[in-house]
């Protein structure tokens, strides 16, 4: 699908908008130094290096000049260019002059491992008095792009780099897209809008779900009271669906020897995203990047019979991995997060059917969750890199398997060569938002290395001993993703069984106190959480508070309530259930909570 | 109690016999070079360094030799000798001279830190041929001592180093004991034996709780299945408990940027047992060794009004601390071990009362445990030392809230100067085991100074800002090695609902699997953690082997239980109920276990 929008219409179209964008800057601003701008998966940007600070106005400034320049309809004209014309054509833009002297020369890293080399040729668009220095591709000419389905704006927070190193100046990022009708821009600029009121960040806050502090590091969660209740519930709920489908828990520690992952073979893998080793006497250790090493010790510390096969190990595994701070997000991009990770260990002849069994498990957890719109993400082997390891006929036997695990359940798959991981074929679980984004969710993975590596060994039927495959797998992926994604899907307005709170008491007066501590005993003897507002406010604030905080029921007591001992149900739809009897109440509420429901009655 | 122990009688004999000891071994090993031989808590050692490894006819020949010295009936002689003298006595023992040199000049340990003054005076203590480099005390004379209540032994692993350093050179330790009577020294023996039956490490291997890989490292346990489902089965349990104490659950990574520690003041107290930092960007992280700096940061993210107090947050912190390779011992000492840690914040009312409820939590989490025999080790501030931080009269005041508290619950005291955390006063729990071995459990820590150094807030009645006092708070401590305890308590025979298999199910043939599968769901549905013996052994074996792994019920099923519907339940204990009908025998396990009986009927 990326495939096909880098070569669509729409994707021309957004590139050009971002060269007119940049020309329209370059009237505002004369001084201004230009450097990327590409185009994106909803858009395009450019970044600049501005005088001042900008401002809305100046935004709408450049957004109506654009759209003038639009109107005029210039023609994108190509040139190449010899090294010194493109030098002399960029004269005082820096960033340009070393884009040039990385075309002629390649580029290496920080490392000196060589990542660019250098460009066969060097080209210019040219639209108007705009001049970049680009391969294309663009539309013919400026008027192709519809001035009423274009808009830019502008992101907090801006950290844009060049070349998104934190040492390099800091350039304001202006964003923007461009659709080919009206419409789509208003649908697209709608869900903008939508996704800000579910942004994980904001209602995480407001929900006081979770929070950073920058004396406990970037990237970092601190799960506050009810983030972690939510999240207990999520795994208390996973933890027993592993046990009913024969999934054995296993503990293991957040670090390990570096052999350990040197023997693996994650070490190379996963340098970038592997923190600093510690010392330890003779010894170094490091943050465990992933669980699998640790649960191969397990399998490995005793003999295992084929009869115990498949063996399945299962761990919520806190892992560590380095991300830039530029690039960590809310809850979706951190630098420690949870797997709910498990490992299979299974005879050839159990492949398949185990890897459906995943797959069932997975679609009926989301399914639980009224997450419906997914699809699997076959990653194979890309033959030409030399990142795979291991025998070509078992990554064709086991890419085999997963696509026809995926063809018997009618799974909607697409294949993606190179996506695999280094010791085996994977299938991804993309999930489709109600906004219509993708996020990753879980796993599954069929490795033939690591069992080889660390030598793992069954005794069969025959009395031989013989290798087992392992199967790696997560359904939610990461616990933190998959809790941001989860907010995002439900706006914060989680289902009664996942809610921290599930009803708020709410005493009309003082004198009704007493009997909403009562009530809440018999709801908390039956295993809800409830709250009460004993606060000096009035009722209708307490209902208002309630439903901001999206506590599935509000249960308001009065005298009336106390003598019929019964409690006068809302839902924090607003909708009035009436006089319930509090045990009548807690029948409702605990049918809806046990069955998972997605309803509130 | 140990002060006393160091001015008893026993003490001095127990010296005086590793003097003894250390006259035969050097007749026994005319070439042995001599080290120290101190009394410890339950008898004494001599540390050698030997020509050869020590057979058990060596240590027989030894200890004949030594009833025989204490026969003969040697007077012991003081004398204060001058280096000189000291220096030509041990000519050719260059432990013994290194220890003179350290008495002479004074000794500093490796950072240059003075750690010893040059003693006043050096003396000897001479019994029939052996002279030794000693201080005292001793008995008058060998005779003193009941030859018949004295025993040596040796102990793997023999890991001694020279001043317990694992870079100079490793040496034989031979431990001995000696009481006063001979059923004394009996007891004592039988205690022995019964103590390597209970070892955790032993019963951790064979019931499969737990491994250790030296490519993980040393001192960090991999739980396996059972040793897991034991883990969890005690987490879930204080989970509820603390939920329904009014706690609230928070999760926080198991790192954070060292000025963390260094703000709550913990970096100086913990350097020797602190991991070395991780660098990321231009931070240093750590390996949290403690779980409270990142409770108080959530504490901090928001604003408290004192409605909210006591405001107790709870989590199953996984923290990491180095020890010495020598001294990891299975799950008792390691290097990542999981704390059931809370932190409560309270005014200065709630302070006692809340106390109090800390105490009566903890008699009813080890007392459903079967743990009676327990006492509260009161830890107060030396005020000698500079160790201790804040004010005198607030430490006072917690001094006396915790004495308090332990008055009126009628809790078992001891008040133990010098013992308190740097940041406040604290009771710790003592438990006694079946084999009168005391270990620590638990601790309640009342803490003024964090409070202050992260200048904490609530929002008082008033309207005014006050700060709160903290209490830390662990029942079982560390999770490793309350786990290390309740299998040393219980022998590896678990109560019912602590087992990780509860039911082994055991058809008698091959034809009666499908039966016992049929009643595995029924159990399984109702929450019984069961297993089945499908192999080829026979009925016995199978038994044999249910009760080898203290599996409590073990559910026989032949033609007439498939037939009729029931199952013939033998106890591990090997008493026989007979054919039960599957719902009544369910009835009978599920009882036991949702009551959390130590019996299994």
């Amino acid at each position: 699908m990326s495939q096909r929008y880098e070569e669509s219409r729409l994707y021309r179209i957004r590139h050009s908008a971002a060269h007119i964008m940049a020309e329209a800057m370059l009237e505002r601003f004369p001084e201004a130094l230009i450097a990327i701008g590409p185009p994106i998966e909803d858009g395009f940007y450019y970044d600049f290096s501005l005088p001042r600070a900008i401002t809305e106005e100046d935004l709408q400034w450049v957004e109506n000049r654009m759209k003038e320049i639009v109107r005029e309809n210039h023609p994108f004209t190509y040139r190449e260019v010899t090294p010194d014309e493109a030098r002399a054509q960029f004269q005082g833009q820096p960033f340009k002059l070393e884009l040039i002297e990385d075309l002629v020369n390649g580029r290496e890293d920080e490392n000196g491992n060589r990542i660019a080399e250098p460009a066969a040729k060097i080209s210019f668009y040219t639209q108007d008095t705009f001049t970049d220095l680009c391969r294309g591709p663009h539309v013919p000419a400026t008027g192709e792009i519809n001035p009423d389905a274009l808009s830019i704006t502008f992101k907090l927070p801006a950290g844009a780099y060049w070349r998104g190193d934190e040492k390099r100046p800091q350039l304001t990022r202006i964003y923007g897209t461009a659709f080919e009708t009206k419409p789509e821009l208003d649908e697209y600029l709608h869900a903008l809008e939508e996704a800000k009121k579910r942004d994980h960040r904001i209602l995480g806050e407001k929900l006081d779900l979770f929070t950073f502090s920058p004396l406990v590091g970037k990237g970092l969660a601190l799960w506050k009271p009810a983030g972690a209740m939510l999240r207990h519930t999520l795994e208390t709920w996973l933890r027993d669906l592993l046990i009913e489908r024969g999934y054995r828990p296993v503990v293991t520690p957040h670090i390990a020897n570096v052999n350990l992952y040197k023997t693996s073979g994650h070490y190379p893998y996963y340098s970038a995203s592997q923190y600093a080793p510690i010392q330890v006497d003779e010894e170094e250790f490091m943050l465990k990047p992933m669980n699998c090493p640790h649960h191969i010790m397990i399998y490995k510390s005793e003999m295992h019979s084929y009869r115990e096969l498949p063996l399945r190990y299962s761990e919520f595994g806190t892992v560590y991995r380095y991300e830039k701070s530029g690039e960590l997000t809310g809850l979706t991009r951190v630098r420690g997060f949870t797997q709910d990770d498990a490992h299979i260990f299974v005879t050839p002849d159990q492949l398949l059917n185990e890897f459906k069994e995943v797959v069932r498990f997975f679609q009926h957890v989301v399914g639980t969750l009224g997450i419906t719109e997914f699809r699997a993400r076959v990653g194979t082997r890309d033959p030409e890199s030399d990142k795979f390891v291991g025998d070509d006929a078992l990554w064709d036997a086991a890419a085999g398997a997963i696509v026809q695990a995926c063809q018997e359940l009618g799974l909607p798959h697409t294949v993606e060569p190179g996506e695999a991981a280094f010791y085996g074929p994977k299938l991804d679980f993309v999930l489709r938002d109600v906004l219509k984004r993708e996020w990753q969710l879980g796993t599954v993975q069929v490795d033939y290395v690591l069992p080889a590596r660390f030598e793992l060994e069954y005794v069969a039927e025959d009395g031989t001993r013989k290798r087992p495959i392992m199967i790696h797998r997560a359904l939610f992926g990461s616990v933190e993703r998959f809790v941001a994604i989860l907010i995002e899907h439900f706006a914060g307005v989680f289902p009664a069984w996942l809610s921290p709170v599930q009803a708020l008491l709410i005493p009309i007066t003082d004198r009704h106190i007493e009997y909403a501590n009562s009530v809440a005993d018999k709801l908390r003897a039956r295993g809800l959480r409830v709250e009460i507002d004993a606060s000096k406010n009035r009722m209708q604030a307490k209902i208002a508070a309630g439903r901001e905080r999206h506590i599935p029921y509000l249960l308001i007591m009065g005298d009336r309530d106390a003598q019929n001992g019964t409690v006068s149900v809302r839902l924090r739809t607003d909708e009035d259930l009436g006089a319930l009897p509090v045990d009548e109440f807690v029948t409702l509420a605990a049918n809806v909570i046990s069955s998972k429901s997605l309803e509130l009655k």
